[in-house]
């Protein structure tokens, strides 16, 4: 799917992928016809790196990876974040996917270091912001694509593209409410984090239609999550799955309000959380096409890396 | 308003009153007539005490209350949770709140030392507890009385009380909600808890008007509560009270769904929380009593008293 990287003198047909987040950090050497050649992973996110420095840590990647020093290096994420390593600002919507690449920042630092640029919704009534999710787009849409793209995670979101730019955008905060509910609130008794069961059960169906039917009810059906296991009619073993309904639901029914004749949705999707969506979006009538999420990013790179450096 | 206590021969005519909560300990010492003689309060709610020990923690506040050993000592809160001192059992609904007192346990110390009971809802769609509101609610209704009782909080209650019985009850977590996102979210960055600036503001009638238009778009209003900081459309100062009127006004949304054809509400309310609720019950077009939250534990203990051990 990822066209050849073209050769150019000054980087001889191969360039260093990074995907930059939060809490992690992944980086590939790449060839020159967009084949990774080799990989480097950690937990030194953005985060992390805030406090001990952003150039050491790619430097030792990039000495993982067996990177000549010539080598190009483009960086997506929240490494360009205002708190980041060098801000690359937002650009507005519309956004062209193609056109990422003229926003890149350079890094003043040896060699040649890029930082593409996220994405702003500059509306007063729907201010919103992506960092890495354009490239992700980028890496998994075909130029001149339209249609509605669903990217589960942290923070949901829900993007609608046409004619291969982002034009308009939704956050939902669902992957941060799971956490901060299952790990600091009255729902940490009720709610196994960690155990297998935030899988597609009863009690994840249940979470969902309880949350589609009546979306008013959802910070009352969050605490009958903890009620029901306290007077026997539930187990802690399906609280995951059912917290995990109510949020996901509460997101699907936030979006098909707002994207009204809705049918058919691009579904970024990998693992659990990707088969929990998948799951719940044809559940809710939606025809779905999956997309490998793992890929997105690297794909979306190398798209951006050819248009910047290719011949 | 409180009725006076009968003395009798074992309790001369007064008695230690108790509001033991997840977080808070407060106890009277009162007299006969009802009226506190003695005050005594401490951060050693149940959770302290779930380490420390229940019987030290009272015994030291009976000692600052002047209260001699043959006092009787009635609790309400969490101290009768399971997780608490000595379980007592909740009463099903329809509970009446005139008959609390007949579901008090017995703690087995030294003295007449009683925890009454908490309220359930075993209602498999809709199972719900209280630990405490009952016993608020019996302190500022008239015998017999019926209508809808809003009682805000971490847990905050919307209660429906028909003949002086509690027949039907509903808990949002909408005290508990604004804590964590507040604290462990990304919207630390965007709300400063410890401001004044949960007031009735602009900010927050915003958040209001937005949770009531569609409730589905609340986790996603919960993201642009922080984009809207970044991208320059709003202030830090406004992010505690856009966020409180957001989850002030899902709370409103949910009960009004649930109360189809409200028009009136007793509202529970004290200090600048409570005036919160007022502006947003009025703002929904309902007609509001307010009752004083500060006096309504005690009040309710004072029924019970007189219940348990009045002639």
């Amino acid at each position: 799917m990822t066209p050849p990287l073209q050769a150019r003198d000054a980087h001889p047909g191969a360039f260093v992928a990074v995907d930059w987040g939060t809490s992690s950090f992944r980086a590939w050497r790449m060839a020159a016809d967009g084949t990774p050649l080799a990989e480097s992973r950690s937990s030194e996110g953005m985060q992390h790196c805030a406090k001990s420095g952003f150039e050491p840590v790619l430097r030792a990647h990039l000495a993982k990876l067996g990177a000549a020093d010539a080598l190009p290096v483009l960086i997506c994420g929240m490494a360009g974040a205002r708190q980041g390593w060098v801000e690359a600002p937002y650009l507005a919507t519309p956004a062209q996917l193609h056109a990422l690449h003229e926003g890149a920042i350079r890094v003043p630092v040896a060699g040649d270091v890029r930082i593409l640029p996220g994405v702003a919704q500059r509306d007063a009534q729907r201010p919103d912001v992506m960092r890495g999710e354009e490239t992700q787009l980028l890496g998994i849409t075909e130029p001149g694509f339209t249609g509605l793209v669903c990217m589960p995670g942290t923070h949901s979101k829900w993007v609608k593209v046409e004619g291969g730019r982002i034009v308009d955008f939704t956050t939902y905060m669902t992957g941060e409410l799971f956490a901060v509910l299952s790990q600091n609130s009255i729902l940490a008794h009720a709610v196994d984090a960690g155990a297998s069961s935030t899988t597609d059960s009863d009690a994840f169906r249940a979470g969902l239609a309880t949350a589609t039917a009546d979306p008013s009810d959802l910070t009352s059906a969050l605490f009958r999550l903890r009620a029901a296991q306290l007077l026997g009619f539930e187990q802690r073993a399906d609280g995951a799955a059912r917290l995990s309904g109510l949020l996901i639901g509460m997101e699907i029914a936030g979006a098909l309000r707002r994207h009204g004749g809705l049918a058919s949705v691009r579904l970024l999707g990998a693992g659990s959380l990707g088969a929990l969506y998948e799951s719940a979006l044809r559940a809710a009538g939606l025809a779905v096409t999956v997309c490998d999420a793992e890929q997105a990013s690297r794909q979306g790179l190398c798209k951006a890396a050819l248009n910047l450096w290719g011949s």
